[in-house]
């Protein structure tokens, strides 16, 4: 039942090239390496999924958790959906920061956060997925998070229990906002010091995509995209606890307007949200898509799309977003 | 954390007599107790989930797991929605079928099964739940099924593992049909052979509902209900492993015609789907409700409604339903 394909260095640094270039269309540059060589990079996975070494960081900083995959959580190939994997990102996330004594209203929020009416929100996403577990596969997801200059920054590595080998590895970036006014805040020392002593200090990145590159490679508007699709709307089941749509949700709206014949025979290898605005209930949704193809790929073995999601009828962005898609092997086809 | 509301019993049989009423609304009927004097019903639940009794069926024939809710799987009361409680039903029949060792594609089927191209479909599902568990919580989900007339019957119990307490109770009903012809189909004596082992003999029933009442008592079909909602479509996720739309969109759908005070004010205690027709990733769906209330029932503070699916712009039915909806106590508001 087990299928995994290790990248190859060469293989996974091309990736690293085609992403940095789909991040900004208007670029041909590199990842640039700012940053990162300050950050420990996550080792190459073993067999042994904890390292127990001397040096690891205090308990709950570095938290894990394992999950099996449920026969409703894959999708028409049999494997994990990006949703699934999403899921998990969330709920590991949800359960560290419960663990460590945060409120969860508003995700993780601190008592002074509290008091100034500040919430944290999630400005980005990016996944990584080497393979997908099958259901009833058992899954490890391990995450923690790290100070940036204007929030902080959760990475999370996800591996095959059973393997060891690493199946996947995110970060995203989460900054303040004040959750009346709906606008940015600058995160003061009072609250600082609340989350500092959880922090993950050095930094490690689950993968080498520092905060400077992020700045540099916002993803392009897409205005009018080849693939669309209108009258998308948010369902009840959508809404999470703080009565705005799961961000879940805007990876099935990407996907819908994603052409057939790359949804049923292609992988999703990698995925980058930023989110704009928030959606509500009522909302109506646009979601396009267009292809973008960097000189390095060639045939129908590699895909990337630019996405975005805006308010039916108008310019007003909800989000924006980047995929990669492989080739699937026969066994694995009809892949989205 | 834990807010049980266990109900009295004549509330209870009030409950029953008000299903009864909904599920055929040209008769006035109480539930007929045919067939149910000769089954086993579950005995009143303890603090032991499992009793362990020397007349326990074969191991694997009654089959338990537990479960740990996921914040992604809470609706905004904070509560698991009954969505999840429907894919949660789903897994445990998956996985107590895979362990007897049957084929889940086309859900249990036999080697004679898959030799004539035979698959198992629900025509129906009943749930009903006394509460729902929050995020964190840990439910145990036990089923089994048994033999009827032309088919299968599938029962669910739902304990919450802390407390021990019934969280619920489920009910589905079997029939084979044809994969290509998608004609119901008779089961011959090889076929009844290969699974009449692992049927639960003599029946117990997860709550008094036979067969010999459901026959009788069908839902009515809506014609022009006074709530509805066109243009539902499927996206990418609904789709099972089979690629039809997974049954738990269409409970989904059900909600969305649902007047917003219903479902920001009530919680679900009790749902009936009616499979009628496939529905595929193309398919546009109208989703149609209308507010049904027997004499016993009084103000806002229970509502049952009658639901339809159905084509978009056609006649053709995909699905009638039933749900049973109760006023929530202030924590729990926003219950859909």
């Amino acid at each position: 039942m087990q299928q995994r394909r290790e990248k190859s260095p060469s293989l996974a640094w091309r990736g690293r090239r085609a992403i940095a270039s789909a991040i900004d269309l208007r670029s041909d540059s590199a990842v640039s390496s700012n940053g990162v060589a300050a950050a420990t990079l996550i080792p190459t996975p073993t067999k042994d999924l904890s390292s127990g070494a001397s040096d690891d960081p205090p308990f709950g900083i570095l938290y894990s958790e394992n999950f099996t995959i449920r026969c409703y959580e894959v999708g028409t190939n049999k494997k994990a959906s990006i949703q699934t994997i999403a899921n998990l990102l969330q709920e590991v996330a949800c359960n560290q920061v419960r663990t460590l004594g945060f409120s969860t209203d508003g995700f993780a929020t601190t008592l002074s956060m509290r008091k100034h009416h500040l919430i944290w929100v999630t400005v980005r996403m990016h996944i990584e997925m080497d393979d997908y577990p099958n259901w009833g596969d058992a899954v490890q997801a391990q995450t923690w998070f790290q100070e940036n200059r204007n929030g902080t920054r959760r990475d999370w590595l996800l591996k095959d229990v059973n393997t060891g080998l690493t199946l996947g590895r995110a970060t995203s970036t989460w900054v303040m906002m004040n959750q009346e006014t709906r606008r940015f805040a600058r995160i003061n020392e009072e609250i600082r010091g609340e989350y500092h002593q959880y922090a993950l200090d050095p930094p490690r990145f689950s993968f080498p995509e520092d905060h400077a590159t992020y700045k540099k490679h916002q993803l392009a508007k897409l205005e009018n995209a080849e693939h669309h699709i209108t009258g998308l709307k948010p369902r009840r089941a959508d809404l999470d606890m703080n009565q705005h749509v799961n961000n879940v949700a805007y990876i099935g709206w990407m996907m819908e307007s994603l052409p057939a014949d790359i949804a049923n025979s292609h992988e999703l290898r990698g995925i980058i949200l930023e989110f704009k605005q928030e959606c509500k209930h009522d909302d109506c949704v646009e979601s396009m898509a267009a292809k973008f193809s960097p000189a390095d790929q060639s045939g129908d073995e590699e895909h990337q799309f630019l996405h975005l999601l805006r308010l039916d009828g108008s310019s007003r962005e909800i989000n924006r977003g980047w995929t990669h898609w492989v080739k699937a092997k026969e066994s694995s086809q009809q892949g989205a």
